[in-house]
């Protein structure tokens, strides 16, 4: 029987979203189950595969028509053993999730990290649009992302590829970060970074409408510094600059050593469509080298909460079809 | 005829050096022609074949044992077209190198920029040893480099991959680069970069042992400054300090973004050896992340003026062996 059917399972803290795909990329069904935590997850991966065996039955598709499940998890994975290191939010640790969900599945199994799946998502079916060398930024409560080059995931020697939000943008007194550093892109272009700044502006500018929206509320939302900034607030916008600054200069030095064709930028904060993309571009252009600049193009990423899933069955297609 | 040779071609602006390797790497034999950049470099392929024929006649090898030629050039390649898009040093302008050096050759060619195939050269056969991720900084009169991700060279959608001299250390107040942009890597770490602040320094302090070398000589060079700062010149040290700070911030962001096994240091500036990776090394921890630091190791080039070559001659066992 020809296999023609790829899996996507993307395992997240709150839900685990599954979809079955045409080798070619069609998405068939999608579906998600809730996360089941207890016993640091030890049941998951069984409540993955009973939902698993639901769907293909109601799509009256057999497992031998499947060249594999790919999924994807939060967190650090050894690629090689096939092992989670460590999902601080699911609760696995050196757990050897390959094994486990293959026995479950009876079909070959890949993994690797939730960041490097949505990348190689939107590059199989999304914004990537093809591009064999493609950067995803995705812009969220912290900076993730993932790397492609020549048409496959960079993971390097560790599985430590593509931790574009580490990137350090501000060498000398720089916000400290969750990872231990300080300066990272993360601390001034997440979310979270871009509210620690416009707070910080709000304190120097407490005529500004930035300010006063944050003392009525008593708290501020980069949707909220997106709208004022639109209604003409200048400390909003200073906020911005700063943020597409420092996103601009991370993205171009990457750029200038990958020299990709697209740069995608996805997460929450992407919702701010263009008002994101022009200042990000400008500041982009000031430091990416000439040919870079032209070869290069943003975009925003299209799948959503589809990438992960998406990516988890490319990455079923391309790592375990041994035809190929 | 089983073929087991390649030849490795490396064009440089004063001269063409080249040699022949067996496809498990060992050099049997490199020789070195002057580059005739008359007529826009019209001659160089043609000397190159005499050569080569010269070469072979002496080894009694034949052109069918070959399975091909790897050639570096100095400049901007298209390698889909096999084109020289630019190669200022030599003359070349939209010259399709691959199809007439072919021509003369009679074996399949492949072309790359010389840059690249110095660090697939360490990546082969030098202080790479076989790490599958891997970055070359080259630190010469300017800053260059390579980039290998999974064993194979970086090129980027428009073969402009790894332009790591051209990564942006200095946002704001930058000494200009020659690539039209200010605050490059090259600008403060390479030999110029390094001569540049040195004289900065010196002119700041007047009573220090640089200083008066300078005033001596009338002019400084990377060994002086290296040598001073051996001998306990501070100002010196503090050249030496700041050079291999941006050097480090640079590698570190490119090894938070790739994850690479090997960070390999060449060019004229790394004779200066421990002295440059000692402080490199600890700038670089400052900003690697932790992972990616436990994972990473430097050393220095092993294969100096050879590393082009035999990157050559790997481009052509492993882009144009069609059995593998």
């Amino acid at each position: 029987m020809e296999q023609q059917y790829v899996l996507g399972i993307d395992v997240g803290g709150t839900s685990v979203k599954q979809a079955v795909f045409t080798v070619d990329g069609n998405m068939l069904k999608k579906w998600s189950i809730s996360t089941d935590k207890a016993d640091n997850g030890t049941n998951i991966l069984k409540d993955i595969s009973a939902s698993v065996n639901k769907a293909l039955s109601s799509l009256k598709l057999d497992k031998k028509q499947f060249i594999g499940a790919g999924v994807g998890v939060p967190g650090f994975i050894d690629m090689e053993s096939g092992m989670v290191d460590f999902a601080v939010n699911i609760g696995w640790k050196k757990y050897p999730i390959v094994r486990i969900l293959s026995d479950y599945l009876n079909i070959p199994v890949a993994v690797d990290n939730d960041a490097n799946l949505a990348a190689a998502g939107e590059y199989w079916r999304g914004a990537g649009d093809g591009a064999d060398d493609m950067i995803l930024f995705t812009i969220g409560t912290g900076v993730g992302g993932g790397i492609i080059v020549k048409g496959d995931i960079v993971h390097g020697v560790g599985g430590m590829g593509g931790e574009i939000g580490h990137v350090t943008v501000i060498p000398e007194g720089g916000a400290p970060c969750n990872c231990g550093k300080a300066g990272c892109l993360e601390t001034v272009s997440s979310a979270t970074g871009i509210i620690r700044l416009a707070k910080e502006e709000a304190e120097k500018n407490k005529n500004s409408s930035l300010y006063k929206l944050w003392q009525e509320k008593n708290e501020l939302s980069t949707k909220d510094i997106f709208e004022l900034s639109a209604a003409g607030d200048q400390t909003a916008n200073v906020v911005i600059e700063k943020a597409m600054h420092y996103l601009g200069l991370a993205a171009a030095n990457i750029a200038n050593v990958l020299n990709p064709q697209k740069i995608v930028i996805g997460g929450g904060v992407s919702a701010a469509g263009e008002q994101l993309l022009i200042p990000l571009r400008s500041h982009y252009e000031e430091y990416a080298l000439e040919r870079v600049k032209a070869d290069s193009d943003f975009a925003l990423a299209e799948l959503g909460n589809d990438a992960g899933v998406t990516g988890a069955a490319w990455m079923a297609k391309t790592y375990l079809n041994e035809e190929k």
